[in-house]
This record gives structure tokens, sequence and C-alpha cells, in this order.
């Protein structure tokens, strides 16, 4: 469905009305443009941080209550608690099914594809809407709240990009504030830059990294990129850092009800293991490893689990998607609730005063050791302890360096797989969904495995396994979504331990290498599911063979005529759906010559405005007039733009000529037919 | 002097042969490609770790021996202890200049100007060969070594970037191993991604900053940038780190010799404040203010001094460079000796055993609390403690939260005056010299200063000194230097403390607004002065209006026909220096054509070989065979290449004549003469 699909326009169009506009405004406009893109700046990450602390909250109130009322009743009727835990669970899921169905389709998912589709080029309709960035804040508090196999992180990337999106066009589109102050984000280029802000505004919000946010929106985002964006972004990510922790600081207080601290993920391992032995690299390769081939199993399981979703059940309309999301809920509530009583408890280990964790935990309080159906009063059961608990938490007790024993290596196994399962099977449902925290999960979990088995294996106990939990989380998320110095960068701001980034690098570079050799990132692959045509970041071996002719195909070029008839250009345009058209001007002796590119665009302002029509099909040389300015030009900001049948034209009109002299784009970039297709992709990425 | 400067040429020249190469080569040469670059990587990584370890043990050595024999010394008699310290001092300097002023000349300076212009697209001479290596290594030793105000981490970028280029080359141009492995670097292309990784591997070296070395690479130095090129520089800075830890896990054993664990610039202040409130943004942005003003100052006088030693004291020749240096030397151990002197001793404060800092400190050991030329025993000098210390430990001192009160802003603001000036007087002079450890320094005085007026202002001990040493450091390398990303991250990377980041994040962005409003970066200014162009970050306002045509003057394109005579080319080729030909030939009907672009230096290969040289003046179209394989026209890796008066012609070749059609460049990128200079600054940006 590449129909939907539309590129944007990343050159600033030069026309005559273009320059003459530049040469009026003055340095002052100059300047003035530039503090208003910081002044933007600001406001997204304002923005973007307080929707990450609204969402937080949400969620975590949500699920505080949750736990809380299914704790106070199991004491009394396990059955009661299940019913009661399941109802939460569906409400919330059903909720944000519902929103994403009925009110925001573009908010399902995790939105990243798309975000780095824009911003290589190209727009999906409805991505940056205000209603999809409605439908993506409260559908992800219910998605996630309910407790479902999927994180809030995707979904905050892009509620960033479409705060950004929404403030450069001064509201939604359809009650636009149209100030003319926006008039300074009137090309492709420049929301194209605000959007990159607000994606890296995203991912500080969600992890608390801001500089992670900047290599993210560097690596995984933005084709190119120029060192006076990227101190804009830098700036809102700090932004958002100061927002996110002035608001922390304000919950500490209480006032922001349940769990309210606990919030975000930030899994302070600050204290844990600083040293490491040369024997240790083969545990830890062995982590990459597996890292990168569970990874690449899961882009392929999740390929063919969203083409399947997508040319069948999905097809079949909104009450499939919601039955679909409903018993995805229905089967997480009964694995997560319904698993733990399988296992047998396990009694509590002598408890540490000093490191602050009791066992079991006092019920409804976030943290290790859960007791759940267990005899007698020292006991607690492991796989509750990952499983029947916000993710958040679970992510907590699984990087935990002073839990030494905690798990069973059968519990973990049990988690790994059930998980596993569920977030493939969730992933592609309609709701907004996130891979990020189910990633940290699986990789955590059998991290923690590789770690128990080299704990018994060396018999050293200064190698911790709430390290290798933390080095197997990386390796999943490399081996997935493959990026590295960004989500390198990100693993250690979120553990905050700076000693481990030689040892998460190598990890990650290993698990990267592995999942390559099998397939593209889960973002790509997804991206290319969708029809998005993304630009690899390495041109294929076969491509240097082919010649950018071959790739175009001989079809015959339509062109236009310097001085062209009004009838002509309307039916031109009736009969096809080409964006561009090259003008075609005759020498005194002759000679063809095209003198630039004409968008349709334009030409549909101009047969609209009808002000430059003339009687005569001769150049108008003398009256050098240009009765448009710039801004007429200014595409609206999402794809669908001025139509030729919305345009009205009388039978005169269809009689009189233009001349296209003053308004094409007199330098487009040519590519000459013979320049092999690398050197055309390298050249693309460059202007993308 | 733009003479000595060059373009190197980033596309990939798509002639003909090269293209029959590549066709002719499969999959199996592809990735052989791939495993060769990567193998690289890695022994740029463990060389430049390697350079690094040395470089340090050796500076740590010769600085631990100097201190520890001048306080033996001055025990007995301060004028002997003086005397010691002035000639270790100035034979260092002496062996630093001396290297480089007759064996290395291009070693002088930092050299991250001269890298930054290669990676944009100049090549410097010798920037890259050997003997700039080894003389950059040694001289640092010397000049580091031997007390003056400049850094050794300037210098090692550069060390890094030598060891990548020699290696990518096979070793120097006169003695290289001419290996058919090598072949893979033969583009300038190649050879620029590999030294790209090697300034990183610098970086990552010079501060431990494996994350930082990754975006000064990408922030400051490359201006364009593919996430392939970025995968192969983050593991090359993750080779480093693991080449450095294991290094000085050896070292801490004792065999490094005398201040062998001290060395590696790693303030470790993850004990350091955590906490901030509101009311600190008010001092934190004086320092950046501060820091702005200051750096800006900065680079303006070391403009104005390096402008004049360029022109009238260096063109006196190499004696006129060594007295200098030897002048300075003597100039900043009088100061260094001499002003401690002049201060009075300070009663030590009650010592807090568990902290572990004595005071005052054995004699001869590094640390806190430098006792010199006090009369009473528990008495220390605090401008000793800065000025009489390696740089190192000064900053570490500067930097540390423990030691409240440890200075009077007395000796600080001394301490601030004199060795501002002496950074100032150093740079520029003929020794290898960085400016972090001196910006560092600089900037953590004057942050010492207004944390000391804060606390005693706000009367409130939890905000910390050391803190704000830490954030003046930022705001004057951010004033000075100009970089952000890379430079936030090599301060956090190197203080070990992540809470700070939203910090130093504000004052950094604080400290280069303040510094682009007076001038342009140390590293751009340096760059112009020594005629080096490079791609300003954003084009200028002026820009917007012109047109490459009025850039490029009217001057008349020297062209060459199709087919042309030997003695022709030859003419051409000694009448003007120019590296491009446009190869023009005529259609049937008189049209005429531009088909492609002819190198100077291939048509240089051409006229040497002779082989192509055919008796008739008409197009070669049937015999297709090439006679030439694509190595032939490798350039060699530095800028001189072959002359014209190198080759020797017959008069019989003279008259011969030469079909282009296959080597040349049919696809060159083509600036259409009315594109305005804003468009053709963003498309060579990205293409260089
Ligand atoms: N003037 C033209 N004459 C003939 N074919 C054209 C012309 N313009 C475009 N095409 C063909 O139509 C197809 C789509 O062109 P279109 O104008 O939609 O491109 P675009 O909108 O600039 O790019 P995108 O579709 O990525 O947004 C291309 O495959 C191209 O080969
Ligand atoms: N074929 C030509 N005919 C006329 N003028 C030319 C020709 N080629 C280059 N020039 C002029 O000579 C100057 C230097 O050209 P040169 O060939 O040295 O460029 P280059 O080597 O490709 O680039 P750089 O000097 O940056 O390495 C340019 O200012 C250009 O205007
Ligand atoms: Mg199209
Ligand atoms: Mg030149």
């Amino acid at each position: 469905d590449g129909s939907s699909v539309e590129s944007l326009d990343y050159e600033v169009i030069e026309n005559y009305a273009y320059r003459e506009e530049q040469a009026q405004r003055g340095k002052v406009y100059f300047v003035y443009q530039v503090v208003v893109k910081w002044f933007f700046a600001l406001l997204i990450g304002i923005g973007t941080g307080l929707a990450a602390v609204f969402i937080n909250i949400s969620v975590e109130n949500f699920a505080g209550w949750k736990f809380h009322l299914t704790f106070k009743i199991i004491q009394e009727s396990y059955l009661a608690g299940f019913v009661i835990y399941v109802l939460f669970n569906l409400a919330l899921v059903l909720s944000s099914v519902y929103i994403v169905t009925h009110f925001a389709p573009a908010a399902a998912g995790s939105g990243i594809p798309e975000i780095k589709g824009y911003l290589n080029g190209v727009d999906i309709h409805g991505i940056l809407f205000f209603r999809t960035l409605i439908g993506k804040i409260f559908g992800s508090i219910g998605s996630v709240g309910g407790g479902l196999a999927l994180g809030k992180e995707g979904p905050l990337v892009h509620t960033g990009a479409c705060i950004a999106s929404l403030l450069g066009q001064g509201g939604s589109t359809k009650y636009h504030v149209s100030s003319r102050w926006l008039q300074v984000f009137k090309s492709d280029r420049d929301r194209r830059d605000l959007v990159t802000c607000g994606c890296a505004a995203g991912v500080a919000a969600a992890f608390r990294a801001p500089v992670g946010g900047v290599l993210f929106a560097l690596e995984e985002v933005t084709s190119w990129w120029r060192s006076q964006l990227m101190w804009r972004v830098f700036f809102t990510s700090a932004i958002v850092a100061v927002v996110v922790r002035t608001a922390m600081g304000w919950c500490k207080s209480g006032k922001c009800g349940h769990f309210g601290a606990g919030g975000f993920i930030i899994w302070d391992i600050s204290g844990g293991q600083e040293d490491y032995s040369f024997q240790e690299l083969l545990p830890m390769a062995v982590i990459g490893v597996i890292g990168g081939l569970l990874g690449a199993l899961f882009n392929q399981l999740t390929l063919y689990i969203t083409h399947w979703r997508r040319n069948y059940l999905h097809k079949k309309g909104n009450r499939v998607k919601i039955i679909e999301a409903c018993l995805i809920s229905l089967l997480t509530s009964l694995i997560s609730f319904g698993l733990p009583l399988l296992r047998k408890c396990t009694p509590c280990p002598e408890t540490d005063a000093a490191s602050g964790i009791e066992c079991p935990r006092p019920p409804g309080m976030y943290g290790n050791y859960v007791k759940f159906y267990c005899g007698r009063e020292n006991e607690y059961n492991d796989l509750a302890t990952i499983f029947f608990n916000t993710q958040d938490d679970a992510i907590r007790n699984l990087f935990s360096a002073k839990t030494i024993h905690e798990y069973s290596a059968q519990s973990l196994l049990t988690f790994l797989v059930m998980f596993y399962t569920l977030a493939v099977i969730t992933f592609g449902s309609a709701v907004p969904a996130g891979q990020f925290v189910p990633g940290i999960m699986i990789g955590s979990t059998y991290g923690r495995l590789v770690g128990m088995f080299v704990v018994n294996f060396y018999q050293k106990l200064n190698i911790e396994e709430g390290t290798y939990a933390l080095l197997g989380a990386a390796s999943f998320l490399g081996g997935s979504m493959r990026m590295t110095v960004s989500l390198c960068v990100i693993m250690v701001e979120i553990t905050n331990n700076l000693k481990l980034l030689p040892l998460i690098m190598l990890v990650l570079l290993i698990s990267k290498a592995v999942g390559d050799a099998f397939n593209e990132g889960l973002y790509e692959e997804q991206a290319r599911l969708r029809g998005i045509p993304l630009l690899e970041s390495r041109p294929k071996y076969r491509m240097r063979k082919m010649m950018a002719k071959e790739a175009c195909g001989n079809r015959k070029v339509i062109s236009l005529p310097r001085v062209v008839k009004v009838s002509d250009v309307a039916s031109i345009l009736r009969s096809n759906k080409h964006n561009g058209f090259p003008v075609i001007d005759h020498t005194r002796n002759g000679e063809t010559l095209v003198i630039g590119l004409m968008l349709r665009s334009h030409l549909l302002v101009l047969l609209q405005s009808k002000v430059d029509f003339q009687h005569s099909p001769s150049p108008c040389e003398g009256s050098g007039i240009i009765r448009h300015n710039f801004n007429e030009f200014v595409k609206p900001a999402t794809s669908r733009g001025l139509s030729i049948d919305d345009i009205y034209l009388s039978s005169d009109d269809l009689e009189m000529y233009i001349d296209l002299a003053p308004f094409l784009n007199p330098s487009p970039y040519v590519v000459p037919e013979d320049m092999s297709l690398t050197k055309v992709y390298n050249f693309s990425a460059s202007w993308v």
C-alpha cells in the first residue's frame, strides 16, 4: 500500500518567489528565525517531559491499585483475587484498544518505524495528528497498566514527535492557530528538524537518558545531520531531564499517589560489580551470541505474525482487533497469575538488615521476594516475584545485585519461554506498544541464567548475577533493534554505572553482528512490511552494478513547456499522480533545454489563484512582477494538500496561458542517467 | 599559504576501469573487504591504546622523578632544589622542541585542526607521516613531562590518526609494505574512514572515554557520517578501553615505576554532589557566562599570538623556536616554583581519617595538601598544591569534594591569572601541545572560586566546591572549543558521575552561546589561520544571496576534447595546476556535450604508461579492451603524486592521440551555475 506514503521535499525549493522573499528579509528576520527555533526546542522539551511524567504517574497508579487490591483479596480467596485481577487488566486493555480502533488508528504499535520513515523523508498519513497524540498517551496508559507484555518507551518517542509536529504547525490541522510566528516552520526541512527534537526528547524522557536521546535521534532516526541541529536536540534533551527531575522531586513528597516514586525506569545498579577478569569475557560473548540469536528470531517471528495480522486478521474490521486484544489480555493475566501457583515457595534467605530488602516484602508494596500462595510465614514465590509485578519492578529485581540466589533456574527458564511467547503474540495488536521493556525483561532473564551458571561454575562470588542480567538485556536489544552507540549510552544511563561501559559495548557488538547475519533490525523489518521505503544503512552489493536508468525504468517523462495552456496543465494533472514535471524551453536555434522542475503542488496553487494567467502564449519577460509571495506555496503539514478536483476552472480560464518561468525550481538535483546506483544512493542519503 | 593544501577526492571515481573491476570481483571480495576493515579497526584500537599507555607512563615517571628529587633536595636547600627543578624541566622541553624542529615539524601544536581539516577533505603535507607520529609521541612526553602549561590529549588524537593512516598504507611511505592486503584502502574515502577511527581512538585513550571518543569524531571532526562507519568507530573505542584497562591493571602491581597508577586522567568524583536545588541554577549560569567570556578571550589571544609567531618569530628559523621554548620553560618553572614561596602556609584542617587524605601529604607522593616552604609540621601551602604538582594531580585536587576550604580565594585567583597567561603564551610554540588539560585547569579554578562564593553566600554546606570546579572546567572548554555533546559525554566519563549530566549540559549550552557571540571555536580559528578551508557548520547569512557562478568567478574553463593529442595534454598539464578537466565531445549534429571529468592524476598515469596511445585521431569504438586495471589509478596516500615533469615523452609519443572516453568519470556531481550557494554548500557538506 505505497499509496498512503508520500515523500517529503527536503530541499528548499529555490524558485524566484523564494529568492525574492529571502532578499527582502533582513538580518533581523534571520535572528528572529533562530530565536523562534530555540523557543520551540524549549517548548518541545517541556511538553514531552510533562507527557512522560503524566503517563508514568498514571501507569504506576493503575498498577498500584491493581496489585494492592488483588493482594488484599487473595488473603481471603485466590479465586476472587484472580477474577478482580483479570477484570482490572481487561478493563484497561479494552479502553486502550477502543481508543486506538475508534479514535486514533495511527496510534497502534510503537510508532518508531513510522517516525523513522518520516525523518527519512516518507510521510505516512495521520502519523502526526493531534488525535494520534491523544490516542498514544491514553492508549499506552491502558496497555501498559493492563499488564501486557509491552512497554511505554516506544510510544513516548512517538508522543514527543507528535508534540513537536503539532507545535510546529500551531495545533491540530482542524483548529490550528495560523499565527505569523509559525511561518518559520514552513519548509519540510524545518518541520523535520522539529520532529527530530521531539524524538530525542521522547527517548530522553522515557529512559531519563538525555545523551541517549540525542544519540538515538542521530543513529536510529535521521539520515542526515547538521551540527547545528545536534545542538538544538541536545538542548531539548537537557530541558526534558530538568523537567522530569523536578516532577520526580515533587512526587517524592507523596503527592503522586500510589507507586509514584518507583515509576521512571532507572535501575540504579551503581553499587554493582565494578571489576571483571579476562575469563569472564567468555560468558559475556556467550550472552552476546544468545542475544543475537534470540533477537533475530524475535524479529522474524514478529515479522510473520504482523504480516499475518495485516493481511488476514485486521482486514476483518475493528471488532476483531478488539476481541484479539482482549484475548491476549486474558491469556497474559492467566499466565502471570496462574504459573506462580504451580511453583513451590522458597524459604527466605537470612536477610541482611543493612541492604534494606525485606523478605517477604509487605503486600501491596513494590520490591523483591513476593509472597504468593505460600503456606508458611517466611517464604516467597520466585516466579511471582518476576511475573506478578509491574515490569519496572521485575526488571529492578532481576538487575538487583544484592539478591544472590533469589531465583531458581527453573523459574527463570519458565519465565523466559512464557514471556518471549507473550511478547511475540502481543506485538502488532492494536494497542500502543513499545519493545524496549519486554526486550529488557527477556534479555535480563537469560542473562541472569548465564550468570547463575557462571557463578556456580567458576565458584567466584564476586561475579554478580545482576550484572549478567544487565548484559543480557543489552544483548537482546542489540540483537533485535541493532542500535549500537545510542543503545549503549541508554543502558549506561539507566543503570547509572559507567564502569560497565566497555562490557556493554562488547556484548552489543557481538549481538548485533550475530543478528545481522540473519535479518535486519526490528524497526527496519517493520518499516519494510508497512511499505515505508527506508534508505538502508549500506547500499547492497547488487546495487553497485545497476544504473539509475534501469531502476527508474525507461518510461517516458511527462514535461511541460515554459508557457503552457491552462487546459493542458489541468489535463496533465488529472491524468497522472506525478509530483514533479520538468519544464522545457527552446532556445532560438531550436535546441531544447530543461530549465527547471515544477512541483504539482505549486501548479495547483497557480491554478487556484488564477492571478498569473495571461492571454498570450508568449513569455512575460517585461512584467517581472511576481504576484505571489512565498507563503502561498508552503505545503500543508500533512500529505493531503490541494487536489486538482477541488479547483474550479471556467472555460475562459482554460483558454489562458501561464508562464511557469518565475515559479519553477531552477536547480533541482539532476541525476545523470548513467550514474551508478551506489552513488545516487549516497547522494540521496545526504539530502533527505 | 594555500599551496600546501589540496582537497581529497571523496567520491569514488566511477570510470569504466572501476566498473570493470567491480564487476569482476565477486561476493567473496566484498566480504574480504569488510573483514579487512574490521581487522584494521582492531589494530588501530590496540595501537592507539598502547601509545596512550606508553605516553602516560613516561610522563608520570619523568614527573615523578622530578618532584621526588626536588622535594628531597628542598629539605636541605631551596635554591639547589630550584636549580634541579629548572634543569629537569629545561632538559625535557629542550628534547621535545629539538625533536619537533629537526625531525618532525608537523608534530608541533595539537594537531586537531589539521586532522579536522583532513577529515573535511583537506590534505596538509606531512600531517600523517611516520616521523610525525614519532615526533608527536616523544615530543609530548617531553613537553608535558617538562611541566609546560599544555596537555597530552590533543597530541594523542593526532597520534591515533597517524597510526590509522600508517596502518592503512602499510607503513611509512618510504619503506611501505605494498601488500595486496591493503588494496582495500585505496580510495580517499576508505583512508578517511580509517583516520576517523584513529581519531576516536585517540580521544577514547586520552580521557578513557570511549563514548566520548565516538562522539568527538562525529561532532568535531567529520562532516559526513554513515552509520556503518559509526559502528566501526564504536568498536575501535571499545578496544581502546579494554587495552587501557588491561594496562592499568598491570600497572597496579607496581611494575610501571614511579607514579604509574595515577596517570590516566580519570577524576572520579562519583562520591560528589548528587542533588542540587533551583537556586543553584543561577551560580551555574554565572559560571557558564564566565566560561564563554574567558574561552572566547582565550581563542582571540591565541589567534593573535599564533599569527604573530607564524609571520615574524618562526620565520627566523629553528634556532628561534628552540630559544623560545626554553624561555617559556624557564618562565613556567620560575612561576610554579616561585609563586608558592610568596604565600603563607595554612595549618592543616582536622583530618578525617576515613577520607584517606593526609595533611600534609608525604613528600614525593601525589595528593592534596602539599607542604612547601612551611615552617611548622602540620601546615601546607595551598598555592603549591595546585602549582607545584603534575597537572593531573592538580585537577584531582581542585575537583575533590572532600577538601572543603582547602584553597584560599587569593591563591585561586593568583593561579588563575598566572596559568591563563602561561597557557596563552605557550600556545603555538614548537612543541606538541593539547588545550584540554590547561582548559580544565583554568575552568576548575574559577569554578571553585564561584563555588566558594556560593558556599559563603548561601551558607549551605551540602553544595560542594568540587562540583563547581567541574562545572567551571566544562564551561571553559565549552567557551573555547565549542563542542557540546561530545564534550559533555567526555566530562561525564572522566568524572564518572552521571548525576551531574543535566548541569553540565546547561553550563555547556550557556558557555557555547556566549562564546559564539564573539568568535569561532578554537580549532576553527586555528584552522583558518593555517589556511585550512573548513566548511562552517552553518552557511553564513550572506551566502544565501550569492550564486555559485559568482563565487567561482567567471573564469574560462579549460576543457579537453574526447580524443586528444598527447602534446596538447602535456602542454595543458604544464600550463596550469587544475586537478580536473571537463571532457567535451561533439554529437553528429554539432552540439557540444560534456561527457565527463578527467582528473589530472589519471591523465598523468595515462601519459606515463603510454599503452593507450593510438595513431589515429578517431575514437576507438571497436577495441573496447581496457589495458589498465583500476589499481594503477590509485592515488598515493599523500598529496605529492606524479608530476608532469617526471614523465619523459619522446617526440613520437607527442604526435600520438589518446581516447579519454574509457577513463573519464562520467558522472561527477554537476553544480548548475545558478544554484544558490547555500544549496551548493549543503550539497558539498554531504559528500566531503
Ligand atoms: N514528469 C514525469 N513524467 C513521467 N514519469 C514521472 C514523472 N514524474 C514522476 N514520474 C514517475 O512516477 C513515479 C512517482 O513519481 P512522483 O512524482 O510521485 O514522485 P515523488 O512524489 O516526487 O516521490 P514520492 O512518490 O517518493 O513522494 C516515479 O516512479 C517516476 O518514475
Ligand atoms: N578545467 C579548468 N578550467 C579552468 N579553471 C579551472 C579548471 N579546473 C579548475 N579550475 C580553477 O582552478 C582552481 C583550482 O582548481 P583545482 O583543480 O586545483 O581544484 P581541486 O584540486 O579539484 O580542488 P582543491 O584545490 O580544493 O584540491 C579553481 O578555483 C577552479 O576555478
Ligand atoms: Mg509520489
Ligand atoms: Mg587544487
